[in-house]
């Protein structure tokens, strides 16, 4: 079983941010009641932060921040937190220390996640390398953070690592996507002995109908390992006429052979509806990037970018998420 | 005259919703305060009620609905109110009574309206037969309905029929259009002998200008009767260079010969500027579907979608409405 | 068994044009040796003539010609012939004589069909009435033309009738489009009582694969019937980085249901490889329009449009085409 | 030192429009708690009222204004007003009086510019000849406007002339572009002899990074002369997977050779964050066009448009901005 | 009357290349026998010589020529010759002397002409100044170039001068375009005191039909005198599914105001149809820019590019080519 | 030093396919006087053989070849030769054996590369699954072929491996791309330590200036090792107005850091001017994908596709071409 998701109540003493669900609320995915939680101007020098990814960390929380400054550049940071929902922020981006130059010129970095596997915190995100692709590195502290080498050649987006070798191997999933703003988009899963070299790439799934999920997908969160499969919180994008649409979706995979899909959500869990989500720099975006998992009460807690201009959160429990994935699979 | 629009005081005895103009508008038409009057999640599985139909039925109303699931497929749902605005929908999608299985196979139906003609209620929407085109149905309860043939090959959207035969035919517009999101649009006629065979076909009026209009136009709710010709309230698009807008106006088209046009409005009468017109999954759309009138009074209760998220309704006067029609003419 | 077609040795003396397949040859359709049959300026005013269609008539053959003049404006001119091969062009567009004024506006005619079905030569062809739609014609002596309704809405191309009438009614396949250079492109079947209004349309079969008919897919000839089904001669368009490549296939259709595919090619036929079909002013195009068929021998002439700037000929036997067809079916 | 613009506290007794950086409030610039300080309906006629002009003017202030009809007609009109706040809006759109019925064609005119040389206030905006292109007027009573010739060719947006001549000659900015919702956008300077004539065209800057400036950019209010050199407020845009964002940059060009850029800002100085700058006929845009500078005090008031719906207002001080610009260069 | 086309009787003693055109041929213009007289690589660099202008000059002609080179840098050479046909080409491109550092930076030239005003031979071209724009500059001996401003801001091309002043000032048409393959272009009119500045814009003449001029047209040889108006040859462009298609007609301009058009040609006069023009770098392309007049024997002698890759020649007569336009205008 | 190039002399007895440079040619690299070598109807099943693949072996030469069949699949074909000139073609395409039945499931497989390294014949290709990506096989006989994993994730085309380990690891080089007729194209370098797993990506070179080489470039036949470099001949695109130029070129790369770039020609080497290059199925082509090279002759034979139709030859030797790079250097 993973470490890194499902350890709120065995490694760390603090709470798990939680709230429950609303009265005569009967969706599966319900919002934090404090939403935004992270404001764009977090950040004297921020114009929005959000897509960004959390982990717990010693007794309390950290975090690596996509904060887009004034000039729009797509930047990363690292932050902290007691509880998971007040940040301190790191003002300045987070410096790549690199043995070889080359893999140091990314032109911008965006949208992480971060992953605990064995002994350390692995980041991945979209680093500009003559287009988009994955960047990998780790940090032990949320301090200093090594880069590693680019996992795929250009153009890929939402590599997410899964948080446990499989078959011995390291196992991401990515999105290979062209150099814009890309109208098709699959999941597939890549495996590595050694973080630098991937290969054995396998299609796992990709947009179906005219709905939700119907113009490209992507993973979110990092795969929480349950018995019954990899529970995947995915990204959906709808293409309307007047722009993308980005809703959230879960799906189950096969825990040994991760691109095996089991089940996979027909509706969405979570679009965007609340005025946070539909008006912003990119308006009616949903886009979890993070998921808290509590082994112990099943409590799932969700981070998420909106509108691509502040962070939110949502909740849900492992049980009901689980059943809603298995009853509503396509 | 049509007997489906214009038999509010007529035939029932129920109130048509109605609410004055108020104090210091001077608006051709006015929203209702309560907008919007169905919120998009009336049903449990729906994620935004729009764009939908309603008549005068028995001692109330009903309607056929577009009620959007939480895969973003596009669904009709029949519902029934006494006062037009506090409606019972039904949560299950309409399911179509056909002859023929290969009429039977659509893959998503949206944008309804409905057409009392001699002893029936029509249907017609937009229908996924290998590409949008036109269906048609009747029901006589809105319980239960029966399929006829498409009334056009693939593509086209927006088909509305006339409330009665004009000389002896059956007579509807529609709007041909292509496989995605089209960026053009005109207006024609066609006669039907059946509410099978369509023919005849008559261009009727195509974008005009730079403005509200300039883009693709489609009929909106069936059309009026009056002495002075159909009344067609209908829809324009502009172009924007973040997406399409979609504005509402009006036209008079001949009685007899419909495909030739009397007056049509320069200005819109109705275009997105509340926050729910401007803001939902489809930004700055108001889309008019349907429209009750009672010709004892004028009143005109119009039914629209906003932001195709909701639905919402406005009113006027007949006698306001032709006149400006007539004096903003293009 | 229909009359238009398959009639070269009942109802006329004359020779069908015919030339043996080449020593060593395997094509199942091979090319005229006096290609391109018709020159591009056999009119003084002509830009070009191509995709055209012949029948036979009286004691030889008469036909509609698409001859683009030197404005490149699409006109429909008559032409006359003993052979077949050698032709006497009319030199003025055909005129089309109409009791409303409203369906002769149309901007440019091209790619007729012509059909003999009952009492007279119905013809089909591509219209400008607010963008290209399926004209109907008739001429009795290809002298004088009776324009009768459009058979569709706009934007539609490639309209091809049945010779007879199936369960009653008139038939027809077609290609809907959109208003440009169209990158879609299904075949549909529809029915008419009337040879005006046109109803009950059904899916035919649409693009297939990666190679020759992934993009769109139209008719060619009037279907010929046979004990085994409607023989359809149909293009198929690849697009390349280069721009379409329109290719030819062949198809047998159910002869009571012809919306049913029993079998297509899912190789060519026939494609573009002969300088004079890969260099004019649409370089990598044949065309067919029109197949003359002898019954008794089974002789098959194709006419086809090369590059849109010549009329060629190419044949086939009919033995030899429907074990073809299906030998390598899809 | 150029009149138009620094004037209010040497030639007009009225007060400049101000309103003090709130507590708290680090930013450069900071909007006014009045906005929008024009509504979109302040005419009855009116969809919207943005992206327009205001200079001192007697004992008080005038203005063109972009007031866009409820046909979504593109309309120059005078206003007048004493504080620079409220607004006397002329109900009729501008006259233009012109020697040649020619130049007198324009289909529409939008976004304009207002700019005191000499003896005349000059209006430049964006006129509808065959395209959009400059055009220039003039008028001494903000009642009557003579039109002079178009400055260039189409395309061409955001034509701003500099407040004085500059070696002998009128100097203009502006934009190239094409017939549509153009994807690039440099600024580049011209002179003119005559105001009829142009030439010694010279670049000025393009688009930068990948950021807020990264589509197009194009010049802003009326450049304010300082001794460092011309203050050129500007917008950029940000072409979004959902539409274009406009933002607001400044930049110090050389007095004499204003082609020489001096400084950059990197990061925006206001962005569309509000409700009514995110929300409006096109979603996310902040667009100035004027700007007051009061010498003696250093205050600078900003006009801009919001959501291309509404006019608004924000400030700043010549000092802070001169050395914000300064030290935040590219 | 100009001195710089019609003078090849007057002034030289050179015969002035000619071919009769060719027995039963009724083509208005007709092709050399020759052709192509420049092939693609008369210089050992050169990839392609095309879209090139030849005038008279002492005793021969001069000219100045496109020769792209084999990076496929779009590049200007001198080139001399003595009959017109056979031509020394100048193994470098031209160098062009200017007084400012900025005019010459340009990143490629293409598409010459050359026009004899007063006392010298200017040249103008398509300059790449960030993006494609009018150069101006002058030769007296074809051996020296100086380099005036850019006529236009960009983005322009196909900018031709008429051969004396009009009204006492130069005078110029061109083409605004975008900034690549363009699907728009009208012809417009400017005029200019000094060579540097212009103004007075005015359209000419834009696309029209369905046909070889529906997507784009422009001025092609300087124009011709006549005592009837400027003959103007023009090119024309037709978007078809495979690519442009580039055709050249005529047009007769008023003589004082050249704007105004007296005549132009519904049929083109040449069109893409020999080997030569319809294979080569660009396929379908015939493109003339420069015309010898011999006002003594009417005789006309076009040269024109041919599929961008050589240099073709066709011969008309004067008072042919008149005729034909009058008799064929639109 | 790499074996399988640069062997012709001292493993075989067979002649190497040479033809001296024509008298009077200065061309770098000329064309063979047989061309095409390999016709497209070589099979009778193929409608073109064309970039293709050949390497030496045993007494003679053997090769992958591109086969589209009629139905415009595409598909890979073994063939064998004693001149290298005149083919056995394998009348069925590669069975590819493979352990894992998901990498087995290809749609396509074009473009292939041969590359011999230690002890066996890898051949490379694009693959057909979900999308474009890179195929890697490998055979001793070419009668039978191991599939191995894809080298990357879609969407990548162009790969070709160099013939010997450097730095201990496989390398290869790629395009990655997008889905369709991709606008864009950069050659990336990867590693590998066992040719499954990929890593530690390399930019080499992208499209440069207005030229052949500007939209996007890709590597052509296997880099041949020199004491100076890596000999690479490569592939570029120029965007026309009527679709794609492909010509070819040359760069000298690093011998142990080969994403780095010593020489790279600013001219192209070839480009397509002769009839059987500019008409075919894909007008205006030339794709090398092979070369042979007798490093005691110094002789090097290029084999090329051409129009994407056949399949042809070109010959150049290396001290010419090393030559000619060093002093044609961008």
């Amino acid at each position: 079983m993973s470490d890194s998701v499902i350890t709120i109540s065995e490694q760390t003493n603090v709470d798990m941010p939680w709230e429950e669900r609303p009265e005569g609320c009967s969706d599966i995915v319900w919002r934090s009641r404090r939403n935004p939680v992270i404001p764009r101007d977090l950040l004297a020098t921020s114009n929005s932060i959000f897509n960004s990814a959390v982990v717990p960390f010693r007794d309390g929380y950290a975090g690596v921040f996509r904060c887009d400054d004034k000039r729009r550049c797509m930047r990363l940071h690292f932050g902290k937190s007691k509880d998971g929902i007040t940040w301190d922020m790191e003002p300045q981006p987070i410096v790549f220390e690199t043995e070889d130059a080359e893999t140091g010129k990314f032109e911008y970095a965006y949208d992480p996640r971060v992953c605990w596997i064995e002994d350390r915190y692995y980041i991945t995100w979209c680093n500009g390398y003559h287009g988009p692709t994955i960047a990998v590195g780790y940090t032990y502290d949320f301090e200093r953070c090594c880069l590693l080498e680019n996992a795929f050649l250009p153009y890929n987006r939402n590599g997410v690592l899964f948080p446990r070798r499989i078959n011995g191997k390291f196992a991401m999933l990515s999105r290979p996507s062209d150099t814009g703003h890309t109208k098709f988009g699959d999941i597939f899963y890549s495996e590595s002995p050694d973080m630098i070299h991937w290969g054995r790439h396998r299609f796992v799934m990709g947009p179906v109908g005219d709905g939700w999920q119907s113009t490209k997908i992507g993973a979110g969160p990092v795969p929480i390992e349950t018995e019954k499969g990899w529970l995947l919180i995915y990204h959906g994008v709808l293409n309307s006429c007047n722009g993308f649409v980005y809703s959230t979706g879960a799906a189950l995979l096969d825990l040994e052979e991760p691109w095996k899909v089991i089940h996979r959500t027909a509706p969405y869990i979570l679009s965007p509806q609340k005025l946070y989500e539909c008006v912003g720099d990119v308006p009616n975006v949903v886009f979890p990037c993070a998921a808290l998992h509590d082994k112990a009460t099943g409590q799932i807690a969700i981070y998420y970018g909106a509108a691509d201009t502040v962070t939110c959160m949502a909740y849900t429990r492992m049980d009901l998420l689980l059943d809603f994935v298995r009853d509503n699979s396509i």
